[in-house]
């Protein structure tokens, strides 16, 4: 016994969310059966078409936005000196949130991988070389992954841009706020020890 | 700085998801933004748009199809005497998966809740009665959730039923098969005692 053909199909379409399983996959479908008016169901659907059409990346420094020149780029009051790359358009938005920041962006289309066919050319650095020159930046703040990709990447830029006059930084590694110590792995207690600042 | 509307609003409608908080509401929102192609977001919103027009549930026992008579009343195969009864269609293509239950089900409104509103009359328990005369009923099978609700809803079915010609049974409590001991409740070990079974 299946369920019926477009149950089945949809539990199969939202499988392919991150982190969402067949169970997960399951429970959304049910819900969005049984759970949500019409109303909510044609929201969703309309505004999925919405975001989908209106939303582009910014043409200069590759952030969403629904306007040509996106909200950062047209904002005179942030400073064009330092500039924080990133690997995902996402990350600006969690970057934004902590408001310790106040610089522009750059949106890396990705990290480098080169057994997924991501090598240095992907990257396209003459566009962030562009940029550096004609803002004037004098610091770059790496905000990537810490994983084997974002590590490469980092060295890789580091590398490329290490004989021009320009502060090159990436962020801290340590224990999370609010965590407790005996649950930080010893990566991250290690990078923790070597980072240390006066109390 | 917030997200472009759009955005912003499909993450408050992906929240209506069952366990679904803001943070993951905003990974679905930029996975489904970033990581699906259109023709993928557009089977989705078809797909929707199929299942909430084409899925019902059935006129006698409750249970969703796209059928007028779903596939367990049009089932000459299988056995009218034991009905199962479930406070939600979902719970029948949970209860499939084990391919334990051979009877007919029968899906009750919800479990009561007085304080929500979901009386005594709620349950449409005529409904039920009606059935139980017509299919010739010898046993139902309580497959309702072990919460305050569905033990209130047990426990209202079986008095209300007692005097019938009928077993009432209720799923067993115990042990989720392949746990470990120090992992299960108080409540749930001394279930288990309780239902012991020879060894």
């Amino acid at each position: 016994m299946q369920y019926p053909a477009s149950i089945g199909k949809l539990v199969n379409i939202l499988k392919k969310l991150p982190g969402v399983g067949r169970r997960t996959a399951e429970r959304y479908a049910f819900d969005l059966l049984l759970g949500w008016s019409e109303k909510e169901v044609d929201d969703l659907q309309k505004t999925l078409e919405i975001m989908h059409s209106s939303v582009r990346q910014c043409s200069t420094c590759g952030s969403l936005s629904e306007e040509e020149l996106c909200s950062f780029c047209h904002d005179e009051g942030r400073k064009k000196e330092t500039l924080c790359i990133v690997s995902s358009p996402k990350d600006i938005f969690m970057i934004e949130q902590t408001q310790e920041f106040t610089g522009m962006y750059h949106v890396l289309p990705g990290l480098l991988s080169p057994l997924d066919g991501r090598g240095v050319a992907f990257l396209g650095l003459d566009k962030l070389q562009n940029r550096l020159e004609k803002e004037r930046v004098k610091e770059m703040i790496l905000a990537l992954d810490s994983s084997l990709e974002g590590d490469a990447t980092c060295l890789f830029i580091k590398e490329h841009f290490q004989n021009q006059d320009l502060i090159i930084s990436r962020l801290a590694f340590g224990i999370p706020v609010g965590s407790s110590l005996e649950y930080v792995d010893r990566g991250t207690l290690a990078r923790a020890f070597h980072g240390r600042s006066s109390a």
